[in-house]
């Protein structure tokens, strides 16, 4: 049984998924020139360039980075390239945050914090969530 | 320069994403009672049982089995659960394929096989599109 106040929780829905990759003139050669996709300009954030494309109702987002300290300078390091994270845009993000902490999935941002076009992200442990490092939007 | 067949090819898009799970219903959980997703029920493929979840214009697939042999039982032993694959749907799965193959991408399905739901799928290597396992689908 839910909460009462996500039994009809409009809107919670798959925002982008981030891809780390090495190079993103390869990556983009594939998604552009293979699958037809329409890659954006590239932007700028955490130290990473960040190619998106509109992938249906969803974007899907090519990350790289030539800092070795950046988040995914290193992931790449780490695991390699592969699928970075999911995130999800919530109806609301201080109470799906409040959710977690109480349910006790660990957080990486205990409060949201400015993401990318004025809005409010927070990061959610991929331990939490099996494996998986999720992002939350609202 | 894009082929003249995809400069403006419609409806490419991210179908689904498919996550590997140890467990369905911790799983479940976070899904539905942190995010407020409604899961439907599960369906079996490939060895493995899959709670699908609407989020917004794509389906979220947590995928699950107790076959070690199976495709996900064999991932998750692997590598441990997380995001197995991204799913996309492309207008023609044949061009798709004979692009791949010109452009010496390595195919996992030299041909299409059939899918969930009557349609035909192929799998692209993950070498072959830095470290992910891709899902082609008509």
């Amino acid at each position: 049984m839910l909460p009462p106040e996500i039994q009809h929780a409009p809107g919670v829905r798959l925002d982008h998924v981030g891809v780390a990759v090495r190079s993103l003139e390869e990556a983009v050669a594939f998604y552009r020139d293979i699958l037809g996709f329409a890659p954006r300009p590239p932007e700028t954030a955490d130290g990473a360039t960040i190619i998106a494309m509109a992938a249906g109702g969803v974007d899907l987002e090519l990350l790289s980075s030539a800092d070795p300290g950046s988040p995914i300078g290193k992931y790449v390091a780490r695991h390699g390239p592969g699928i970075h994270h999911l995130c999800f845009r919530v109806p609301d993000l201080d109470l799906a945050l409040r959710r977690c902490r109480d349910a006790g999935y660990r957080l990486i941002n205990e409060a949201p914090r400015p993401g990318a076009d004025g809005r409010r992200v927070a990061f959610l442990h991929p331990k939490a969530t099996a494996g998986i490092l999720i992002e939350l939007s609202d």
